[in-house]
């Protein structure tokens, strides 16, 4: 049996209590994790995590496609924002994407010593669920959250993750936060559009006139992508781990 | 109308974001706020939070009664571990108890900054609200958590002191942790022997023969007693803020 835990912050992520063998799974519903499944969902075939925007400048300037989101919003050098929908509208086949955010490129770069990471949201529950189950690996779930405060989209996502994972039967919760999770997950799952209409990063997104987006990001399997990690960018499926 | 938010361990603490004329409201239900509450309630003029051993042996050297716990255990030089009910069945009328435990005394450290600070638990939630309400100042709920991680059985008290502030027409929760400890305790609320046994600190304490403990963390509304920091030590209802 392998262990769930679940980070409800990026500044929980160094208290966990999870050391061997395992898979961190990083949660950034707004935007972030949806966007990248979005990106490999039309044909991209890497995604560059990248903190800086002076690192991601480089990257430009050597050719890359760039995304990249402060405070929800395009950075203007950037051929792309945060938006999954404007990714799942455009062709990226074959591109490589360097891509920088507020909160989910932080959670790549703490997680990076363990190795395994991939990228859980909404849309990819059942295909990173299903991944996961192969892998025979403890999973550490890192919630993104904004600015290192807790949001309540990515913990119902964690919730979400934790439900189908402990019913497999393979895998055993073993902290208090991922139980707070999955409790939050089963007595919201039936009206999510309403519950996530008071999260505070929902209304960020509303100001910022992002309701498509919004409606995207809460879709549940609409992607089979399983962004994961090679030690350099994410691919998808990558079977190195 | 004053705001209320939630901090789910002391690790989140420096992200709140509420920094003007607030109360941090100090929550560790097993055991250390449900002990001081049960030193008042026994006579205690006063409670003393130590960090450190060495400091506490100080105080005991100077003839105070002390109070010390490491990792759910009574440490031996103290008069006094982190229980409750030892506290409820001992005279200590007129004395100054100077105490340290593991989580508890940490968060009061972090937020003797902010010059106020009162402590909350199940024991004394209608009595800790009432004197929220007559203060007319923003709330900052801690909780105390493990060693920084996440705690249900705090995070469920948090939960519980929302729902009486949020009621009260005073008080508008500002963050997504206190929605979310507003709903985890609705959802438990009618079931809380039940639901906080899967609590890893509650399962810690059972191990340890605490039982006794344990059952009174979860009574409600048992004290009249309201400690407040007056700067050097907590009192009961100390009218300085």
């Amino acid at each position: 049996m392998n262990s769930i835990e679940v980070c409800l912050s990026p500044a929980l992520y160094k208290y966990k209590t999870t050391t061997d063998n395992y898979i961190v799974v990083i949660i950034d519903v707004l935007r972030a994790t949806t966007a990248f499944c979005a990106a490999f969902d039309s044909g991209a075939r890497a995604v560059i995590p990248v903190s800086g925007l002076d690192e991601l400048l480089v990257y430009k300037n050597k050719g890359y496609l760039t995304a990249a989101e402060r405070d929800g919003k395009k950075v203007d050098f950037a051929n792309f924002g945060n938006s999954p929908t404007v990714f799942l509208n455009t062709d990226l086949n074959g591109k490589e994407l360097a891509y920088s955010t507020t909160n989910g490129t932080q959670a790549v770069e703490m997680a990076k010593s363990s190795g395994n990471i991939a990228v859980a949201a909404f849309v990819n529950l059942k295909a990173v669920s299903g991944w996961l189950m192969e892998q025979q690996k403890n999973v550490v779930i890192l919630c993104s959250g904004w600015k290192n405060t807790f949001s309540l989209e990515d913990t119902l996502c964690a919730g979400a993750l934790v439900e189908i994972l402990d019913q497999s039967g393979q895998f055993n919760p073993i902290c208090d936060a991922s139980g707070a999770a999955l409790v939050l997950w089963q007595s919201s799952k039936n009206d999510i559009p309403e519950v996530v209409k008071n999260a505070n990063h929902y209304q960020r997104l509303v100001k910022l006139g992002q309701l498509v987006d919004l409606q995207h990001c809460f879709q549940i399997n609409t992607s089979e992508a399983v962004p994961v990690w090679n030690g350099k960018a994410f691919l998808n499926r990558h079977p190195s781990i």
